[in-house]
């Protein structure tokens, strides 16, 4: 179904159905390269367009077809052209985060390794702070950051839904980063309204039509994973660091959950939850674009940056996409 | 995230966390119907909509939810279902024509034997009164017509192009009625603008987004030709009398001009002159579709318009085409 | 080039080239029918689509072929053709206003006496109950009405703003029935965010895109004036009751206030307040489209209806127009 | 300023500036009348477009001018408001399947007594006839209907890629009846590119803006699964007949293909393949949108269509998706 | 309802009612800083987003707040690269305007002052010669200056809208120069259609979709007023000369005019016409965006072009506003 | 009707009837400088713009007046800023052409001294080679090349339709090189669908958005013209080498036909068939844009590709025009 294919000749076979299936369905004899070789499929087929030699030949006209894209074809004027790298070293993220998942540590101090001089205009500092938000700039893009300061209340929801409507009012894309445990549960925070409140933050991150960058720095747990643009809300990227769990919830939450409930949790089943919330069990499954050293957070964003607003996102705000109703 | 949601009182529960899990969370202790029952989220929290107070209740709160989804959307009505026959007699239309095409016969008389009950509400009846311009309906249609009622003058001429931009505007369908010897001529009408006055009539024509049908009913001759709305200028059909007359000049003004410059005309070009304007000698050409009867115009225009307005109009409308300068 | 073609047998053939030019090209001799005749054609190349076994046969498929081409498009049937006056009596609407403005009069009774058959769909009844939100048809028109049952709260206002989001996408107009005194005031309010909160009501209200009515039954006193769609917020029609009183506060409101930074109200001033805040001086200003009898509210709602909903709503609605951000 | 405007006679007057203005200005003495009354206006100057006698026709041509708005615009008329019910006897389609699911069986059987008046137009009959192509109506709903009468081989796949090309343009929803092993494999159907052509059936169910609808109502085999709007392809509903079997390929194929590569199939495996091809094993699964007997099939389509068709499909085809490729 | 909002510390505050009203509705008393004072709103209620701590840093985070407003989106490329100066000196603006204001001056002595290198390319330069109208650019940006050189007469009008549509398809922004008495009046000018042709001029200046900038350099009368665009036709800017005179009409033609009607004008009343003419009397009232030096023209309009022409203006070209009917 | 235009004094004239005509039609006797002189029109009638004192002035105002359309709007950004002339000479095309027309010349010598580096990416180079397509650049521009070499037969034209389509999807526009006899004809031709295959061809050129540019280079013989987006087909520039033959068939062809039905030919038919396909027949006609000698090919494509892709390229693409049904 792809608009222009390469076949390497005497290695690459396309067929509906292979020697043996033939042989079984209509009983013909056929060796691989005669029924769908790539002489065959570029000569008399026309199923392929390229005929490569072999594989380095196949390399040069992959990429021949990719110069001929003409692809991007809007520029991004909005880059700034000048930038400095972060004042603080990027190589400081591992002590940052430390070596005990289960204390909070300072997202502050991630932000100033990864964007532009160290410099983070902050959005509502004061108000729901275990949401951080703010504008910076990633070599010279302008950005929104979203990052996890503790856990989500209604405070930190409201705030987040209002920071992404204006993002997406000016075309800023947004970058997550994931630490966090899950919305704060309890009766004070179901009357305060905690359920409509964290889908106003769930409604804004799927609504957003500016592109969205996630990486998971440390716990991505429960509902928590949905309001920070998980997997399932289509972050053109989603990168991991090798501390980044992914889980609906952690062993020890759950054995505290049976336990309220009188039940005792099978050792086995918490050694489970334990290694499949793990960084390499999700990337594995390809659940992420891949497990990333702390120290080059930075220069993915930048490259899915430069990929993401090159060519395609001016479209897609034109495109007249409408936002759902924000339940107040 | 829904739009609208139901909730039965003391049978369904929201909650980010039970109790179960709130106690673990929180060492809280709270009943699920305190917690995030129906009562509860509908008078505090706001996070549902409607408390049903059983299941049969909701079914009721459902279908009225899905009545108010307002979807299908309402049309708007059709408001002229019924029409009348025109009063006068399109059989005698060959009597209004008579048999003098060198003499001027009076359009009122043909439109009248066109229309719905003959009514005709005229636009602009005292100014410039050789082009006649308004509405009627033609078998329940709108119509804008547009009949020559003489030579067309700088004043006639501006406004054709004034009720053209109406009957635009409206999505309203242009008939034309030709019998036209052209446009004014002389220093005094030159003076007068005559040239760009009569470039506006054009440029309505052209540029006009709705369907347009032309009668040619009599003389159709050179720039009058292009301002009635000609074959170059697409209407959507064009019909002609048996008395239609297609030339740039006529045989004897041919003579005066040539005449003027100390010349005289070959009679056998004045011969094929008068026969190459001829009704029939231009249909065999197809530049027409159909010499009809006049007594047969209501009812091709009727079929016409049903063919025209039935689905493609609204979608041109929509499609933006932008009218050019029209020069003042 | 076409998109559907017939073929009559043993008559018609399509080649690029005849049986002649063939035999001059390559020297093959072929039969027309052999080369390009209907039953190759439809059986073989493809390139007929229907084989007629003769000219009637091909008029049969010839209709067929239109019949299906899906033209002119099905629109939406109506679905609330006939619709049922009030259950309840317009003229009790004196009786329900009562004589003192200053107590809060049940509005439910006024809708009641509005809406078609006195069926009200209301939105959140128990949730922010000063404010009443709900659907219902005012002759077979689906509105959605907002009404004042009260002081705006944090609460109500969220509720308004939501309901407003869900009428704007579905293309129902809206209905205001004001009587309002104002937001709610004070420590706990201000701590709650009523100033955020009541902004949402106010930028709904200015950003919905559908047409809007409002009623102004009683008081329109203060901000409460922009968050029921007072005239700034272009509804299509404003209508007033005699009872209706507009003012940014009242006399007594204006006198407690002076009191409290220990300053008296000339009696001048309180009387001038008093007659400006009245219908008739309003009216006199042109600041609404007319005084009218509240038991003639649904008629003119009714002829409101008709006139915006009749041709341009969707228009308006098509043109992609946006919301602002809608703090949080 | 306005489009149209009427004046009366000797008793309306314009003018930039009054006889006093005028005479002050330029000494000019002159009449209102004279000056800018109706009749100059009307006559002269074109200012104005009606000539009012007096009050009474005025308003006279004022209605006359708002009638000819053309507001509301008139809808297109619903075409086909009564059907008939099918010929055939919806309860003999158990008989028309049989009970032996390997024998292929008469899928014209299986659409009349399906549609309306069991009228089918089929498209290109006798071309490419193991897939059956054409148009018909359900309850009053143009549909095109794509069934299998066999293996897919290149001819039927670029029929069924033009077929739905052609409903696709015109707003025609699409119905298949799915009961397919395949496409043709072996070298004769791989040199006249049925990989290719089998991608144009795929690309066209993919790309096509109409609703479509899927009855399984036999085999649904390989890659013919995707060639006849599987799951993976949006149909708006998916329904099965009991005899359905969904695979990529059954059982005793599995065992001829290992044995063409010298291998033997454990017969566990071959029950479980036949066991998890069934209906009520993808039914259970969700994988489909309920097991209905066949005689329900023309209902379920029926309320299928009704909704599909309500509201959203000319917003879909008017939000511009284009096309992919069509691998030529 | 702004997006972003900064609050001083203990200086600023917000509420919905002051402390007095507090007290004077519910009895509570509070003081202003724990009602509404900025640590309140920014750490408790979330009504604001930024908490300053005085004005200085206020200022700092405004410019950050605008700094990441991420606008302009798109450049204008159509700039060119490369301007001159004027060759005639601005500061001799003030001789070429004199003391006397009714003696008209030469309009284009003030356009030679104003754009690049002096260079105008006059449109129509003798047509309707009392409006100038043409193409020159300042600081690089395309403009079309229209500027009054005498009283409007039908002629000039009609010039006016022609060149209005010319830079209105061009994407032209458009530099009115003010010094306009009025449209020509008498018998002869009815006649000829000043009341349609004016307004024709006034259509154009409504409908046009570029930019437009007003300088009013002299007198500003009558409907002249509209036909320059006034502030009430929505120019992006602006600004006065200290010369400027706004009125509907001047105290002498007052006297003039109501001496015609045979009464006298009370001389205070002249005096105070002439007072409130003035252009600081107009400014004071914000009915200009400033008075400017003459000799700043060039640099206030350079100003105004880049912000205007930064981001939006394509986006308005493209939304498709349509022209209203040009009347004949 | 256009924008704008220029007059040379005493020199050129416009009226609609000229003095022999006015004065046979009116007997008025007037000098054409008096009624139509450029004067006239420029001071009395305003029907002309700009008055030139003679030719070398009214050139100079005709590029004043290109310099002021404020076009392009919207550069090309995705020119390539370098590039490098072809490797080969482009004098050499004469020889590569030769002298003996009915001899086949290889058309990718021709290509690599048009393009840049005469570097050609050859798309499906082995599939239907009797059409040669590619991407390559001319002047930093990006294109798709089509181009003739030998007969087109069903795998030809397939080829070519499905690289239309890529370029079209990719907005880079097309060039052709026309030197065609036909498409294939006979038994099995037809049996293989080249009716419907070359249809194909011949749509995609029809739909194609992007701007196209023909060069005949040799033959452009019957329906092989319209699938090279022969004039019909609307390419933005049509040249001629002087080689180039247009006509339905040729002399030697049309006797073998004629013999073959058993006639004779005339062979001053013969002759005249001859002449009048020649490229200078053709060109009189302004059936192209110039004859050029192939060695300025290159430079010719360059400055039509500047103009074509300088501002309205993207417009079109965005205008929403669907492809029509492509025939399988």
């Amino acid at each position: 179904m792809s608009d222009e294919n390469i076949i390497v000749r005497s290695q690459a076979h396309i067929f509906l159905a292979g020697p043996p299936l033939v042989k079984a369905a209509t009983g013909e004899i056929v060796s691989a390269e005669d029924l769908g070789g790539g002489a065959m499929h570029s000569e008399v087929s026309g199923v392929t367009d390229y005929l490569a030699e072999d594989d380095a030949h196949s390399l040069v006209l992959a990429r021949r077809c990719v110069a001929n894209l003409n692809y991007p074809k809007r520029p991004n004027p909005d880059l700034r052209e000048r930038w400095e790298e972060p004042i603080y070293d990027a190589d400081e993220l591992g002590g940052v985060v430390g070596t005990n998942l289960k204390t909070q540590f300072p997202m502050h101090d991630v932000i100033a390794r990864i964007v532009d001089s160290s410099q983070f205009s902050e959005f509502k500092p004061l108000y729901g702070p275990t949401l951080i938000t703010g504008f910076a700039t990633i070599y010279g893009h302008s950005v929104g950051i979203i990052a996890n300061n503790g856990i989500l209340f209604s405070e930190s929801s409201l705030k987040g839904s209002h920071f992404i409507q204006l993002c997406d009012k000016r075309g800023i894309p947004l970058v997550f980063l994931q630490n966090i445990s899950g919305f704060m549960v309890g009766a004070d925070a179901e009357r305060g309204g905690i359920a409509k409140n964290g889908a106003k933050l769930v409604t804004a991150v799927a609504c957003a039509r500016v592109p969205k960058f996630t990486v998971v720095v440390g716990s991505s747990a429960g509902a928590g994973n949905y309001g920070m643009c998980g997997r399932a809300y289509s972050p053109r990227f989603l990168w991991a660091w090798p501390t980044a769990r992914t889980s609906v919830m952690g062993p020890d939450q759950l054995s505290s959950v049976m336990e309220a409930v009188g039940k005792k949790v099978d050792p086995e089943l918490k050694a489970r939850i334990e290694r499949e919330s793990e960084a390499v069990f999700s990337s594995a499954r390809l659940w992420d674009d891949g497990i990333i050293p702390p120290s080059h957070t930075r220069r993915v964003l930048g490259m899915g940056l430069d990929a993401a607003m090159g060519g395609s996102v001016r479209a897609e705000e034109e495109r007249g996409r409408e936002w759902g109703v924000l339940r107040m």
